[in-house]
């Protein structure tokens, strides 16, 4: 059987840019997309967000990549068109995609709502799906997808700055629940002031959290306090450091350079919490004294379940939250990869895709 | 001021073995013990159990050791005086110390019953008391303690193998309730098979949990399953290992070597929580993917608050828990460490106090 070429593999036309090879460079590429199935919903994409981890797919930096690869996880639109069993939507709706458009719907994690927890869980891009084709993300025109995996953007909210709600603000959202950070009063640390970690400003704020923000950059503390509300914030300054000790009751630790757990423990009350979401690749270091002396963990969490994300949406919609977002034209999206990797971005990247992308069929 | 010497600071004759330096070898020890106070009870040691923690604080490996050291924190005996405002017990009652004598009665920790997270817990021994004297241990024949921190033996527990619950035993019984692994057909795994592990198999089977034991030790299956009642056993057989992947609720950690968690979490199902409860000298690797993929925790616990020892206790009268124990006499003590340090006793040394200790009073 001779492989059919991406363009030729589904019946919809699609248009997006790819990555070609581990250069990561993405230039633009003709595919195709299935049909609507009973169960899809197609929608016309609108905004993608740029997720840190499109940077490491585009160029394997995880080993996993296949070529071409269109990124895109953070993904809105609005709905042409709904497969005839389609119950939750109808064309003209906002959507979203995030991070998993499969997953096995019978395993103990999918029927307990963490479809992210799957062992079969299919990504938006770059992985297989069910028909053997291999998935392309939102740096694209159009999209097909499961209704189970699309999400409802309620009418209030941006579509712009909404989309990376679809994955940075799942990442940070869904811990500061299942962790209990999300008492009123409470006081949670975030470590980090980049896509994740202002989404976890937000998001503990508006749940009526005490936040302080721990970053290496001392520069970030007027944009953290007054603009994006934090209570407080420190550089790990060794004086704040110890001021500070014993006072959190979690941190969600956004950074995933490798960097000294032990001084993050030491800023837990007992029972705290220290909630990893960004993964270094190089092990940790974990003294387990300062664990066994205050009862404290060290805990992971990892995007969120279908309900969550919906949740989240909804609970975004309630308080007002999007990301800080700079809205780009496709053709920006070379450069924004690369200001991207110096973090040099407040806080994340957001193509204009109906806008700018031009398909060339 | 002169210091006084051990056995003129006190108006309370008493006798003990004592290390007298970094050598750990113990010896015979004239000192003295406080008058009972209005809060205090005083008993008669009958046995003392023989905690790992003992051999570290002998030869100062923690480097917080004074010298003459009394060692001792599993402490079991029968009351031969109370204060005049001592509500809880009276002569002739069977009673218990284990690894703390005081607390500041009022933090945060000591409000909520975790005396053993207050900042200014006293230790049993080797600790400074409110009046400046040192701490002295149960491997001698009477003690003196504050009642908050007296626990009461129920008649149906025999005092020798009871003994060893007061620390080995709260020390596992305290994550099992904690972290939510007490829930009748859970399945817990519990990593090494010595003091802290032979009391958490037996621990998590009265909770109706199944337990998994792994070892490194094959030859300890047939104890493991036979004798402790754990419902299977593996010594970190590989392909063992991968058959038991992600099954566990959670482990309980008993291992004070440096030891790769990675294999651990691997064992976990999702929300999985791997709690240690000895603590390696040097810090382990933890890689931070596992945690994500699974929204997994690695905790850890240490001993338990005087409420939940007492809980700890009944429990085990109610399940005819008690530790598997050698008992010997006071002049095998040095013999014991050495046995100790090579892991050498199935599962606890417990001294007999009353009967073989010889004052020279």
């Amino acid at each position: 059987m001779v492989a059919k070429l991406p363009e030729e593999e589904h019946p919809k036309q699609a248009f997006g840019w790819a990555a070609r090879d581990e250069s990561g460079v993405l230039s633009p590429f003709n595919f195709s997309r299935r049909a609507t199935g009973e169960k899809d919903v197609c929608f016309k994409v609108l905004y993608c967000g740029m997720c840190h981890s499109d940077l490491h797919m585009v160029k394997n930096e995880w080993g996993t990549s296949t070529y071409p690869l269109v990124p895109g996880h953070e993904i809105v639109g609005v709905v042409t068109e709904v497969g005839s069993k389609v119950e939750k939507f109808k064309v003209g709706d906002k959507v979203g995609v995030g991070c998993i458009v499969g997953s096995c719907h019978s395993c103990h994690n999918c029927t307990n709502n963490l479809e992210n927890y799957c062992a079969e869980t299919i990504l938006t891009y770059g992985a297989k799906y069910y028909d053997g084709t291999i998935t392309y993300g939102g740096y694209s025109d159009i999209m097909v997808a499961d209704e189970h995996f699309i999400v409802r953007i309620p009418d209030t909210l941006p579509l712009d700055s909404t989309a990376p709600l679809l994955c940075a603000g799942i990442t940070v959202y869904s811990p500061l629940k299942y962790y209990g950070l999300d008492k009123p009063g409470m006081h949670v640390g975030v470590v980090g002031l980049g896509g994740l970690g202002h989404m976890a400003v937000k998001f503990a704020k508006g749940m009526g959290v005490k936040v302080t923000v721990i970053s290496t950059s001392p520069s970030k503390k007027q944009e953290a306090v007054e603009h994006l509300g934090a209570d407080s914030f420190f550089s790990r300054d060794q004086d704040q450091m110890k001021a500070t000790m014993g006072t959190m009751d979690g941190i969600i630790d956004t950074v995933s350079a490798t960097h000294p757990l032990v001084p993050l423990i030491g800023l837990l009350k007992t029972n705290g919490k220290l909630i990893l979401v960004g993964a270094p690749e190089k092990p940790l270091e974990l003294a387990a004294f300062p664990l066994l002396m205050g009862r404290k963990m060290v805990g992971g969490s990892g995007i969120g379940g279908m309900e969550e994300t919906q949740e989240m949406i909804n609970f975004a919609a309630k308080h007002n939250i999007t990301a800080d977002i700079e809205v780009i034209p496709i053709e920006y999206v070379n450069t924004a990869m690369e200001r991207m990797l110096k973090a040099d971005v407040r806080y994340r990247f957001v193509i204009d895709i109906s806008n700018t992308i031009k398909s060339t069929h």
